[in-house]
């Protein structure tokens, strides 16, 4: 039992306790936060909220989040279009970004295949995939998806369709993380760092 | 650097990771998932935060919140308007009251003294206090704030405050927790629990 002091406020813990990772009384603690804000400041975050489904799109041909038809990305000439790296959100698609390494473009599935959740091949972006590697003469697509069952799961249904196109499929390197010790790494993955080894030169970070 | 795909996302990402305890990269995934929810959901959630400083007002007696100018535990007769328990914030009404064990009304101070945060005796609600002392024969005080550094200086503060109304004054008892175990427990709390022990017939919960 929870007296709340008033509807208004039980309705925004409610709304607040919905996100993920956010019980009632974390709600509680950020509503009364919002309070002793202005109202000004509390009005403009309601208002951001609200924008975000009024103004965000998702890009035609990649999925990634933009305010138009097309996201920055695939707008971008300068940008490798016969390379695409597939991705679980657009979290990945703002991580890889961030290293300035990658030229290529991105393909946003949405999701994982995740039975437990109830999220099979259908509910992921991919009806388009086989469409755009045609269109844009695509030669290789980059698999950057977790190591977990879900993502090991997506990788072999993927790489299954796209069987009959004559193009070349990877996955991004797993191994030890730079700055990481060899002492506390896990064994499958050293095992597979050691398998997968580079030559010396190919290796550095630059 | 951070390359948000779109304006709107960085602005609701912006306004969220300005909550207590919510970083960037947290602030992010509730995004992403308002953004999953259907637009009916999500405006829902905006319209709650922008109604809050709309409709909620702080009690004009206690401080407690509101949607008029009383609150309903101050508004209620059969409370016992002569027993005042002092508490930080609205939360710590919430919890006395899912107790079931008080029958008085309290005073929320809105926070405790903490030079550390810049909060002195003047943020603190507390120029309504003796005239409420007054005007309702209060004759006990009780105050229920945290064991802390703060919340000792707090209530030291405002028992010196006091100290001319012929009232008693009364802390929350302090002592091991009902189903703690001895072991476990500090010895400041042991210590306080064995000098303020309690006559059987009275320890009991009801």
């Amino acid at each position: 039992m929870n007296a709340y002091p008033s509807r208004l406020l039980e309705e925004a813990v409610n709304e607040f306790s919905k996100l993920p990772g956010v019980g009632r009384k974390t709600a509680l603690r950020l509503v009364l936060h919002l309070l002793r804000q202005s109202p000004v400041d509390a009005e403009k975050f309601g208002h951001a909220i609200i924008a975000l489904h009024k103004g965000i799109h998702y890009c035609e041909e990649c999925n990634n989040i933009c305010e138009g038809r097309l996201c920055n990305i695939c707008q971008d000439d300068r940008r490798d279009h016969g390379l695409v790296c597939i991705v679980e959100d657009i979290r990945d698609v703002m991580a890889i970004e961030n290293t300035g390494q990658y030229r290529g473009v991105y393909h946003v599935l949405g999701g994982i295949i995740s039975p437990m959740d109830g999220i099979g091949p259908n509910q992921l972006n991919l009806e388009k995939l086989p469409g755009r590697i045609e269109n844009n003469n695509v030669r290789e697509v980059i698999m950057a998806l977790s190591t977990t069952m879900e993502g090991d799961t997506t990788v072999f249904y993927i790489s299954k369709k796209l069987r009959n196109f004559n193009i070349l499929i990877t996955t991004i390197a797993r191994g030890i993380a730079v700055g990481g010790e060899l002492e506390y790494a896990d064994e499958i993955t050293l095992g597979r760092s050691i398998v997968n080894r580079t030559p010396y030169e190919q290796s550095a970070v630059k």
